[in-house]
This record gives structure tokens, sequence and C-alpha cells, in this order.
């Protein structure tokens, strides 16, 4: 097996749906041999947060963002799969986007980054695979965001895929999902320190803390978190005579992911993708829902929904299944029962595994 | 049938479940007449926001904020009925609050107000109801944060009361909704120019704002927002150059609701009623919740909860009925299939006229 960090450059004007720059770099993380026919690659696409390193590499043996689920002898066997992660276009761990240098000006694109949309972002790892000479994929494979962007895939490029796997995604972005990243972006936009896109260093801390503690909620769920903290108090900060301060459990983990993630994740870049996911609708391609779903070409397909998810609901995958099962002549539903809401797919591995791992066994 | 604005002054020290305050003052409205047994009045508690003006009165005839459901011939009949209504203790639409001035300064409260609890509301309703000469009443009937200070109004003064009508509340709140409400309070906390409290005039505008439309998130429910909204846009504003500009009609929808709010509603006041909901436990009232229901003494109760709430979801509704049933001898529960969620109390009538109708028709 090997393991490498690359930096693949699209030379030229790279075309996007709303505009388009010069020259863009994509990062990725591979996994695993490609085999001589090079037709046993699998395409992760990530959700807005993570970057390219999606397990464990020999260059990078700290834990990837999907440990679990890739690797030798997981369920996304790198034993047998080439496993491939891009960074997403207009992320900032490698890739570029608004926190990149625009060649054309020598000056960071922030808001002069186009309007970025998932397709563009399944267009850039369309690049990397063919930088790669990889023709034929195994399956092309996302979870929330990034199950937009492999269904994006499927659709702008019929036939790559034999396999499409979508998980906790959508066909379109409905308003309360939109409602609550629009309040996120709002929320990030509003501290003075984001300058209209045009902060120094650390940027709008303030903001990027507050639109974090709503997106967790939104990963989560309700029963989750009645199980695990209940009305728990945290009791040393309470007597501090500031009638706000953290009380509950719940305020102090929220507070807690937060600060991990504040200073990871550029103000722009998180924008920009927020609102690429806003934008998806699958049935841009061809005028409907069903007109996109011909589109695509696989032999299989896996959707996997989570009961307790309220960002990507239960019957956005239903949807999904009973639109892609026109064009995919092989293709399951699992609708797990976890209670960790949207995030599931990262910590709820015993379900989670086994419907994975049967899908790639085949 | 009367109607009247009224002011209720509790003279001297006016104990809180955690502080003190002097004198302070309480408004309330009234409508139709108190009989000569002087038992037929409803007290009815208010959601976070809305004032004593519950319906139309002859002193005020613009529309109360739940005029469909008070007045003459309405299913809170004021032709049989006398209807009180009071504006929250720590509120800031003439009852005393962290935006009035303590008399024992000269200077207004702000956040040497004392934590503000579900219990003090309630005992505050209960001096205005003595001050009326009002011993027994008809109803206690609450929603939302009115329907947790009800059930505290029902277990501090048992037997006041015959009936109890609990509307989309909570027998306590849970990390879900804490998580919500603390996020509302940080957003509002960190505008600087909520400078810990000591704004002048507007205050932190921007930071209610925000905080508003994550309320208005939280009040209402994805279905309702997918059939009234979908993904309509509003093109006159798409062209403006601004990549992160109002885009979504659900945007559109937000943006005037917070602006509907902001500028009504005292941030301090919003910050110390929020924090009463997250601590309203009722177990807190013998150690556990039966303890608690069994102080509870009323004939009959109403418990209404509605399936796509899911800030006081359904399941804590049937937790009240089995709760209550333990001391009210005839309690009747009503789910109801509204799609609007948590504020269906407030717009879905046709759903909610019956129900409350029936109770009261007894």
């Amino acid at each position: 097996m090997s393991s490498t960090r690359k930096y693949h450059t699209i030379d030229g004007t790279f075309r996007m749906l709303r505009g388009s720059i010069q020259s863009p770099t994509i990062a990725y993380e591979t996994s695993g041999t490609l085999n001589p026919a090079r037709d046993n690659a699998v395409l992760i696409f990530t959700g807005l947060s993570p970057s390219a390193h999606v397990c464990a590499t020999e260059e990078d043996p700290s834990p990837g963002w999907w440990e679990a689920m890739v690797g030798p002898d997981k369920p996304i066997d790198t034993n047998r799969y080439f496993v491939v992660c891009a960074n997403s276009l207009g992320s900032c761990f490698g890739s570029t986007g608004p926190a990149s240098v625009d060649p054309e000006t020598g000056e960071l694109y922030r808001l002069r980054f186009p309007v970025l949309t998932l397709e563009d972002i399944a267009t850039a790892a369309r690049h990397v695979l063919a930088a790669l000479g990889i023709k034929q994929l195994a399956a092309a494979v996302g979870a929330s965001m990034g199950g937009m962007s492999a269904l994006a895939f499927a659709v702008l490029f019929p036939g790559i895929s034999r396999g499409l796997v979508l998980i906790s995604s959508a066909a379109r972005s409905l308003p309360f999902s939109i409602a609550l990243r629009s309040l996120q972006r709002e929320i990030i936009r509003r501290d003075p320190a984001w300058q209209n896109g045009a902060y120094a260093d650390a940027g709008p801390i303030g903001g990027m803390r507050l639109a974090r503690k709503l997106g967790m909620i939104t990963y989560r769920s309700a029963t989750e978190w009645e199980q695990r903290f209940g009305r728990e108090r945290v009791t040393e900060e309470r007597e501090s005579g500031d009638p706000f301060c953290i009380d509950f459990e719940i305020e102090s983990y929220l507070e807690a992911h937060a600060n991990k993630f504040i200073g990871t994740f550029d103000a722009n870049c998180y924008l920009y993708l927020s609102r690429a996911s806003d934008l998806f609708d699958v049935s841009d391609h061809g005028g409907s829902p069903d007109a996109a779903y011909r589109r695509v070409r696989a032999e299989r397909g896996l959707v996997v929904g989570v009961e307790s998810d309220f960002l990507f609901p239960i019957r956005q995958q239903e949807e999904l299944v009973e639109g892609l099962s026109q064009s995919i002549p092989q293709i399951d539903f699992k609708a797990l029962a976890s209670i960790q809401g949207h995030d599931s797919f990262l910590v709820d591995m015993d379900r989670f595994r086994p419907v994975i791992g049967d899908f790639f066994q085949e």
C-alpha cells in the first residue's frame, strides 16, 4: 500500500459555473494501489469542513476524518481499492479557494473568487482523476455536502463511476437548511472583524465561533443530547457572577467544539462552501429532477439516511433512491436508526460500517 | 364587557427564587367581566416576547397576540370569562425587568436584575390575581414559555385554578432547546453594542436581528417552509454583486421578521427571559417530576402539542399528560398535525380553535 499527499494544478483557465479562475490547485490524498486496469479507484467527496486527509497515511499517520471507514481491512478497504480524496475547490486545506492568491492580481481572491458551486467541486475532482490516469471509478462516495457533490459528479460525468454512494445527502437544498446555513453566514459577515472579507490574520473569530455552534446544533440530535447531557450542570462556572456564563453541560460541549474549530478554517472559504450547498439543485441539470437522474449511468447505488437527521432528512434520501432507481439498475436504501443526527456517518460506526462495508464487499 | 389596561405594583420586597427586588410593577390587561362569585377568571401566561395585549380591548383596539383565540364569542369567550393576561416579570412591556429603574439606585437594573425564573413570573401573576380579588380561576393557560409558567403556577399555588391548559410546553428544558436559546443569547452578548448590558438607546440591534432569526427558525418547521417557499428566489437582489446578499425567499422572510422585531424588545430582557426558560425544571418542586405533578390540584386539564414542533417536541407533551394525570382527574391530550411547528398555536387557528374552544365550552 502506498499513501501520498499531492497537489494537482489544473493548467489554464478553469471554467466554473459562474465564472472562471486561472490554474487552480487541488490538494488530494490517495491510499492503496491503483490496479493495472486502473479501475479500482474510489473517489470520496467531503463535507464542508474536512481536508483531503480521509485516513491515516504513511506521510501523515494522524487519524483521518473518516478513519474508521477507510483504510486496510476497513469497510472501504485500501488493500483492495485505491482511495482518492480531494480537498474541495474553494476550501482552505491546500486547494485553491477564496483564501488563495489570485495569480492574475497577486492578491488573495477573498470575495473576488467566483460564486462556488458543487458542480465546480465535482469538475475539479474530475481533473484530479484525469491526472491520475483514472478513467473508471469503482465508486464515487460522499456524505452531507460531499453526497451532493458526488451526485453532481454522477450527473455531470455519467458512466465514469460504476458505483454511487450517497450518505445523508440531498437532491437539492430546502429552505430549512438554507435558513440555517444563511444564518451561519450572516453571523460571520456581521462580525466587524470580517471586514467585508478583507480581514487580516485570524479574521472573524467571534462570528466563526457562533456559526460553528449553530452548525453543531444542526449536525446532532435532540435525542442524543438528552441521553448524553440531560440537564447536567458545569458547576464550577455557575458562581462566576455572570448571569449568562456557561451553566449547562450542553453549553460547555458546544464551546469546546467551537474552540477546536476556530482558527483552523478560513472564514471566506466557509462562506463560499456553505453557499455552494444552498445553491445545489440537481434539477438544474435537465430542467427537472427526473431529467437529471436519468443522466446518471452507474451499475450500483447505495443511499444511506439517518432517521434523526433534520438537516438532510430521511425523506430527502427516499427521494434520491426513487429518482436514481430510474437509471441505476441495482440500488439499495438504508435508513439507519442512529440517534446522532446528521453527523452519524462520522460517529455511529457500529451502524455505518456494515452498511458501507457490504457495498464495497461486492 | 369591559377592557382595561392596568399596572399593579407589588408593595415592598418581592422575593424571587434567586434574589429580590423592591416593589415591582406588573402590567396586565383584562377583558370580560368578573362574575359576582369572582370565579370565572382565566389567567393567560405569555411566551417570551408578547405583551399583556392578548386581544383587542376598548382602550387598545389593535389586534392582540392571540386575537383569534380570545374575545367575545372566541374560543376563550370574554362574554363568559374574565380574561387576565400579565406581561411577564422581567419583560419590557410595562412590567418591571432589567430595562426598568431600580428604585434602590435610581439606575436601570440591567444585569443587576436577579436571575429570573418562571416561578417568579408565576408568583408575580399571583399578586395580580390577589389585587383583583380573584381567589379561584376557571383556568390557567399558557403556550410555549407561558405553558411552563402556567405549570409553575399550578405547582406553586395548587387549588387556585380549576383548569390547566398547557400548549406546546414542557416539564423542563432539554439540552437541544437550551443550546438553541444559549446560542441566541451568546449572539446578542457578542454584539459589541451590547456593552455587557450597559448599552444606550437601541443597543445590540445586530445581535438581536440574528438571535431573532435563529428563534424564527426554531418556531416553524421544515415542512411548512418547503411548501411555502421551496427554492423560490428574490430575483431583484441577485445581481447586486454581493455573493452573500439575500437570494432565496426564505432568507427574505427571515429578514422581514427580524426587522419587525428589532427595536421592539429590550436585549437584556430577552436574555433574562430566554435563560428563565432554560432554568425551568418542574422536578425542582419536590425533587422529582412525579413529586411535582402530585402537588397540582385541578379538576380538568388539557395538554396540546404539535407533531412538527421540534423545540417543544410532542414527547414532552406526552410526558406532561402522563405526569399530570396523577393529580388532575379529567385530563385530555391533543396531538395536532399542524405543519407550522412550535408557532402553530399562533397561526394554525383551524386546528387550535376547536381544541381550545371545547375545553372552555364545558
